[in-house]
C-alpha cells in the first residue's frame, strides 16, 4: 500500500532540521492531515465530475433533439429547422458526446484517486486529459454559441436575416444546450484547478 | 521513480534553504538532478510563453487591421468589411489582446520560477491564470472560426449567404487570425501540462 510509506510524519520542532544531510535520503513527509486533505480534494474531484458528465450530456442531448418543423410550407419547401442544417451545430454535438464519453471513461480514474491519495502519476494523466476536454468543450461551446447570436440577431453589414423569429423553440434549445455547456466548461476549470492544488500537495 | 522525487539531498551550497518554507512539518525537498530538470522546464515554460506571446499579438493585429474596401460602390452605399461589422470578431480582438497582456504580465514569474525552482505557490498561481486564459482565447477562436466558416461557406437552409467572394483579403486576414489563435491555444495546452508535471515534482 503506497499510502502506508508516505505518510510518515517528521514532527519538526522548527525549521533546522531540513538541514539534515545524506545523499538520496528519503524523507517523506506528509501529515496525515494533509492525506485527509487530499482524499477530500479526491472526493470533491468525483463529484465535479458528476456534475460536469449532467452538465455535458444534457447538452448533447439538447442539441440533438432540436428539431422543428414551423406549420406552413410551399409547394417546394417546407420550412425546417434542425441541427444538422448547421455544421457548427453538428461539431457541437460530436464535442459534447466525445467529453460525455471522457467523462463517464474518467470515472474509475477519479475513484482511484479517492482510494489511493498519493497517486500522483493517474492525477496527472487526469488533468492532461481534461485540459483537452476543457478545449473540446469550451471550442464547441464559443462556436456554437457564436452561431446562437447570429441566429437571434442576424448581421445587417453581411446581410445574414435573423432567424429565430420564426423558429422560436429550435432557437431556445439550441441556446439552453449553450448554457449547458458552459456550465461543463465552467466545472472543467474547477476540476483543473483541484488537481493542480492537489499535484502541489503531493 | 517516485523516491526520487521525494529524496532530500541538502548538500547544498546556497539556495536550498529557499525551500524550507511553510508550516515547520513540510521539509522541502529535491535532488540537485530533480532540480536541474525543473529549472530545464522552467525555462521551457519561459521560452513558450514567447511564442504564445507572438501568436496572441499576431492574432489580434491581424484581425484588428482587417479591413477591406471593394472598389465599386452604388449611390447610398458603399461595400466595406472591417472586423466592427461582426460582434464575434470584436470580442475575439479583445480577448486575444486581454490574453496577450496577460501573458506579458506573467513573464517576470516565469524568470522567478527559473530562479527558484521551488516556488511551487508560483507555479499554481500560473496555472489556475493559464487555464482561464485558454478558455479565453479558445473560446475566441473557435467562435470566429464558427463566423469565418459562414463566411466562405454561407448556410442555405438559413439564406445565408457567402461573402467571401466578394471580400477575398478580408477572409484571408481572419482566417490568418483565426490559425494563430488556435497556435496559441496550443501553446497554451503545452504551458499547463509543463506546469502540470512541474507541481509533480514538486
Amino acid at each position: 500500500m503506497k499510502s502506508g510509506d508516505h505518510s510518515t510524519t517528521i514532527d519538526v520542532a522548527g525549521p533546522s532540521n531540513s538541514s539534515t544531510k545524506g545523499k538520496s535520503t528519503t524523507v517523506l513527509v506528509a501529515a496525515p492531515k494533509a492525506t485527509g486533505m487530499k482524499k477530500g480534494m479526491a472526493i470533491a474531484d468525483f463529484v465535479l465530475r458528476l456534475g460536469a458528465i449532467i452538465a455535458a450530456l444534457s447538452a448533447a442531448a439538447t442539441m440533438g433533439t432540436s428539431d422543428e418543423s414551423l406549420p406552413f410550407f410551399t409547394q417546394f419547401f417546407q420550412f425546417e429547422a434542425s441541427y444538422d442544417d448547421m455544421p457548427t451545430f453538428q461539431f457541437f454535438l460530436i464535442a459534447m458526446a466525445l467529453v460525455s464519453g471522457y467523462l463517464v471513461l474518467s470515472l474509475p480514474f477519479s475513484i482511484v484517486t479517492i482510494v489511493r491519495p498519493h497517486a500522483s502519476g493517474i492525477k496527472l494523466f487526469l488533468v492532461i486529459m481534461d485540459t483537452v476536454a476543457l478545449t473540446l468543450a469550451t471550442s464547441a461551446a464559443a462556436a456554437a454559441a457564436a452561431i446562437v447570436y447570429l441566429a437571434h440577431n442576424g448581421n445587417a453589414s453581411s446581410n445574414w436575416l435573423a432567424i429565430c423569429n420564426q423558429f422560436t423553440d429550435f432557437c431556445q434549445n439550441v441556446s439552453g444546450a449553450v448554457v449547458a455547456a458552459f456550465v461543463s466548461v465552467v466545472v472543467f476549470i474547477c476540476l483543473i484547478l483541484l488537481s493542480a492544488l492537489f499535484l502541489r500537495k503531493h
